[in-house]
This record gives C-alpha cells, structure tokens and sequence, in this order.
C-alpha cells in the first residue's frame, strides 16, 4: 500500500489501528460524560485499551510507575466508559466517563483545577473547581 | 527542595512551571468552549505556549513538520483560547477555544469522529459526528 493510501485508511477507514508511540503508548484524554469537563490526561499501552474495552472501565498504563493500573483499583475512584472515541491518525484516544468521586490524586474531581494566563509578571496560575473532594492520604496507597 | 517539597510546589502551587518530555513539548487538549466536545489533542512547545497566551489564539508544535504551528494559519480555522489550565503535574493543556470552522484536517469539526468498541470480531470503528465542514483539498496547502 502506498504512504497517501495508507494514511487513508488510516483516518478515513473503519479498523482500529492505534499508533503507539516509541514507548507503545497512546495518549488517552477523559472527560466527564455529563458535563464535558476535561477530568484526566493519561496513556494506554496495548493491555490497558484491551481491559478498557473488555471491561467498560478505564485502565491505563503508569508512565511513572511503569505498570498497568486500573483507575480506582486503590481509591474506589473508577471511571465507567460512557463511549470510546479515537482520533483521526489514531494516536489518541477520548473516553467520555461517569467519575466515581474525584479524578485526581490531589483530592480533585479533575487534574486541570489551575487556569493559566498571561499576567504583567508572566504567566500566573489560579485555582479553578479546586476544591478537595477526598483526602488523597486516606484514600490511596499509591494508586493515582 | 526535597523531592516531596518540589512535588508539593508544582502540584498545588500557583507557578507554572510547565514539565516537558524528551522533546521539549507538553500534551494539549482543545475542547470546544460551549459544547466540551474534544476537538483535539497536540503539543505545544515553549513557543507555542508563549504565543498562545500573548495572542490568545492556539498555537501548535507540531511533530511531524517538526515546526512551530498557529492554527487556522492557512485554513483560517482559527482557536480563540476562552480559557487556560495546566494539570496536576503540570504536563498537560486543557485548552477551551472557540473554533472557526473545523479543527480537524480531514475536515470534520473534531479529530475525534470515529467511535471505538468492541465487537464479537474484535475493536470496531463507526462514524460519529463525521460530517465535513470543508473540503480539505481546498483549505489546506500543509496546514493540519
């Protein structure tokens, strides 16, 4: 297959084709399914898009920790997949999730409870929805 | 600073103090500011950063032309950022933006218009709000 008919099946075609990365990982977005607010970004390798199709639940895969996670196997914070999504040359993915609790290890429903804005300074960050739903150090061991 | 100090600081504090990869670049999300559909996922660079928040339109790295990007430059399917935020780790974007157009260069509105599941014959893909806004051909020279 020429280069031009490949990147056409890839992004006008109906198989599943992931691009992973040199790490064998795609980037994975989560937002939750009511409301459209962005709560994670991560990555799956391979397994953790298996087990998240298999199971209607999102695993992903520990860039940090290097290892396969299911998200709340720790905190009982799990997300269930609403609907699956991949973009157009397949290098991403975006679940839309019913959060259980909160999304972040810090205690927050999503991990982007900083805005960013230029100020006369420099750029400034200022809290946004931060509010602590959970206590992180109650709720994991190292699960994140 | 400790580790556990500096975590602490780029976790829940308020200077950005963006965390590049290997390459310099940090993961973007643009959803659309009204709706919340994800429209894409790319990378900005420091410069792209630096010229998005002093313009407050999206620009871009992006890895394949290994160059500095404003989106909408030969399409005129620009992002006015409405909102900023930086995630927990500071290695990711969430970007809302008003779209012109469509964000993505096959011509739909969003990158993301294929749904992903699993079947009885493996992960299937089908059409999702795949309709095209433009014509590709005409829009682009290389811009996507």
């Amino acid at each position: 297959m020429s280069r031009s008919a490949e990147i056409n099946d890839i992004e006008q075609g109906l198989k599943f084709q992931p691009k992973f990365d040199a790490a064998g990982l795609v980037t994975c977005v989560a937002t939750d399914a009511g409301t459209g607010e962005v709560l994670m970004v991560a990555h799956m390798n391979d397994e953790a898009l298996r087990r998240t199709m298999s199971s209607g639940e999102a695993w992903y895969f520990s860039r940090s920790r290097n290892s396969l996670w299911r998200k709340g196997e720790t905190s009982g914070h799990v997300q269930r997949v609403v609907e699956m999504r991949v973009d157009c040359d397949q290098d991403a993915i975006w679940i839309r999730v019913e959060q259980t609790g909160g999304a972040c290890h810090t205690g927050r429903r999503s991990c982007f409870y900083r805005s960013l804005a230029a100020g006369e300074g420099g750029e400034r960050l200022s809290f946004v929805d931060a509010d602590k739903l959970f206590d992180p150090a109650k709720a994991y061991g190292k699960d994140r």
